[in-house]
């Protein structure tokens, strides 16, 4: 005591403002957090367990009915003080069994099989597949500008790639989705019998990158597929020598009836402020293929290890954290928007909300989203507390898609931002497995975020 | 010109400092360069060539000779001002064709061969191998304490891991690293038979790192491998249980005589002051397992790119830019010592060096080793230039093996700085190849260089 008071008093004497010495511990606490989540972390061994024993789990999936028993129990065996389900009805899509497509009736190759795959929601072809020319566009601006009378009755190939100059991959991707979302609709409404686009990634391989489609409300419903980015070079060449070959698609997904899924929660009641909510999430289905490693298995086990590191701490939050592992965020957002809901009707005050759904790559920062000037800055006030750690980019590019639906002026919706040179390599493609997972990365992943929380769970935000 | 003159007037009324004009240049060329690498880059290409096609290449051998012309010809291609071969003899050390190692003798386990890889440089074992009692330790200062009396006639097992704690796992590397370079003349000292090293690894997996050994003058040389950490797992755990087993070492290494080799040079030369020298480099050789990718095919490439990007952006320098592929950084540093021998003999004067030597994974910034602190704050003040790029590490800890021999107090001796997670996961194992490296992030890499070079050039350092 004496000792302390002394230290205070020449802190005083020196005009050192009294936060440094709770700067002082907080980096003590964050370091701490770091050697644990380094040595003893749990992650990568539960990432395995996830990829490799359950592996995808799309909605509706007895795979992701697996995963979710597998995330309540993980969370059981932590001695949290609540773990449970939040009922959510999801969607059911199924890819089937016949996916095929080829380059056929050219006058310069023979019938030349190419890698797709149907985008996750298409609807099928005629059981005996389709066949039809084929309309190459680099935007559904060059579409639409084609009209009915180019585009009716053929198959349109949508091949804008990724604009590589950009050094986050993620502007990249949101540059080229526009094909792949609203490309089979567009399409659809000037004639075209189905739709082939260019995987949205920053590598050229044979691996097709499938995603979602949103068929626009009156539009036709046209088949949609993705190519390999190989494939589409192929294809693009081949059209240019020959502008009448053709195109073989046949495809079986359907539709099935809702079903009955969860998010899966746990939390740690908070000692002082209970009623201030902090989340870190991820989301729990992945497409059909792969293993989901990257996305999303990795963004639930580091949110579970922010609790298992405050556990192992000794560490008694001010207020309640919860990991939750959103259900549906790849073909539906029922999860999302379920637990936004529920927490709407309960009055819930969240104050942050943190989505890792980005891969499991080595951490660079934080985007922070919110209304208000002082939360951002105050976030920023941890600079130097983070930078050590790697995590140099604070900026207010914030938010993640299962955390959107929180959207108010209360909370700050925060993406957690790792290195993003190799996510869209094996984005939603059978490429994304456990292998391609480092365990340091993902240690220093689930230990950011655990900082963090740690951060505006002491100071608010 | 009426126009550039208003604009500079217009600029001087609003108080802009001259300066803030040739920032925006700076970054608008800083830009191009990424944008070209990104796009246009060659250096993915180039490694796939060197290690897909030459692969390891160990100083002294037919591999090491390939790349050298390899090297010359790639670099002829491009059009500098002069491409050349600096010659410098080698060692050669060779691995031999018997490498084997097991657990025997043991009353709980039968005989189990374990992977090990000789040390380079390690002498052999007897030609039908030794047998000896096993002595485990964490490090030189606890087997000085065993004394002679523990460790005659034993096989000395360092098996301190790496400190999972540091952040930059090269800092974990130079912490475990004395058991590989010094263990084993300390326990020849002492009398021991062999030496079984820990490998200097991040992960826990059956691929053993070599990687250079320095016998002591005087002290007797006994042979020495590195173990797989799985396998040092597995040979820790059993002696545990049974101290008296034993370990197995049959190897047949040898040393032939040195080999007329070079360092493979390119140069652009100034267009003000010529007699100015900024290098960029790698080192040509690698260990003889694996290609050689990380370690360090990929400083090569990005060294190449460097001159390319000037070349291909049409940017003559002021000062003279050289691209030097060094020989023989692994297991003798003689390409390194004979280029600095020249330098000074010739009395060229250099005032930056930058070595590309961790590996070609993201790029997070550079250490910047210099006796003039002038010379740092110049560094530092390119700082937001170079921020857009992920670049945010910029430190004192610079440098590098082979242009460490350049060392005087007029030149900045620069380290590239990789993110450093997965380097140590496959460092000097046969894991190091090709399929190891993203495209982007070399190229990110190359740029990094490209853009600080262009800074060095454009303001000096
Ligand atoms: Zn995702
Ligand atoms: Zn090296």
């Amino acid at each position: 005591m004496l000792r302390s008071l002394k230290k205070l008093t020449l802190a005083g004497l020196l005009c050192l403002p009294l936060a440094a010495s709770a700067q002082n511990q907080d980096s003590l606490h964050i370091r701490k957090i770091y050697d644990l989540a380094l040595t003893q972390g749990q992650s990568y061994e539960q990432l395995r367990y996830l990829t490799s024993r359950i592996g995808a789990r799309l909605s509706g999936s007895p795979q992701a009915a697996a995963a979710v028993e597998w995330a309540r129990q993980e969370m059981d065996k932590m001695g949290l003080d609540r773990v449970y389900l939040q009922e959510v009805m999801v969607p059911h899509w199924v890819r089937g069994d016949k996916e095929y497509a080829a380059i056929v009736n050219s006058k310069i190759t023979p019938t030349r099989e190419v890698n797709v795959l149907a985008l996750g929601g298409s609807v099928a072809t005629p059981a005996n597949g389709l066949t039809a020319e084929v309309v190459e566009v680099q935007s559904i601006d060059e579409l639409k500008k084609l009209g009915k009378k180019k585009v009716q009755g053929k198959i349109v190939f949508f091949n804008r790639p990724f604009d590589q100059t950009h050094i986050i991959t993620g502007h990249a991707y949101r540059g080229a989705v526009d094909q792949r979302s609203s490309g089979p609709s567009e399409a659809g409404k000037l004639g075209a019998v189905a739709v082939v686009v260019r995987s949205m990634a920053s590598n050229t391989d044979d691996f097709p990158h499938t995603g979602g489609l949103r068929y626009a409300d009156g539009a036709p419903r046209i088949p949609a597929v993705a190519i390999s980015t190989k494939g589409a070079d192929v294809l693009s060449k081949l059209l240019k020598e020959d502008d009448k070959l053709q195109f073989h698609l046949r495809m079986n997904p359907q539709w099935l009836p809702d079903v009955l899924s969860y998010n899966v929660i746990g939390e740690i009641k908070g000692s002082e402020k209970p009623d201030e909510i902090i989340v870190v999430g991820g989301h729990l289905d992945s497409w059909d293929i792969g293993e989901g490693a990257h996305d999303d298995g990795t963004g639930c086990v580091q949110s579970m290890e922010v609790l298992r590191l405050m556990r192992s701490m000794g560490y008694k939050p001010k207020r309640t954290i919860r990991a939750v592992m959103f259900m549906n965020e790849e073909n539906g957002l029922r999860g999302g928007t379920k637990y936004a809901e529920v927490a709407k009707k309960q009055g819930e005050k969240h104050i942050a909300a943190i989505e890792s759904d980005a891969g499991g790559f080595t951490p660079r920062g934080f985007g922070i989203a919110t209304t208000t000037e002082a939360t951002f800055q105050k976030a920023l006030s941890w600079k130097d507390l983070l930078a050590p750690y790697g995590l140099h980019d604070i900026d207010r590019n914030g938010g993640g898609a299962d955390i959107g639906p929180l959207k108010d002026d209360r909370v700050a919706l925060i993406g957690f931002r790792p290195d993003s040179q190799r996510y869209f390599d094996i984005h939603h493609t059978a490429n994304d497995t456990f292998d391609k997972v480092n365990r340091r990365e993902l240690e220093l992943g689930g230990a950011s975020m655990a900082a963090l929380v740690y951060l505006i769970d002491k100071y608010g935000l």
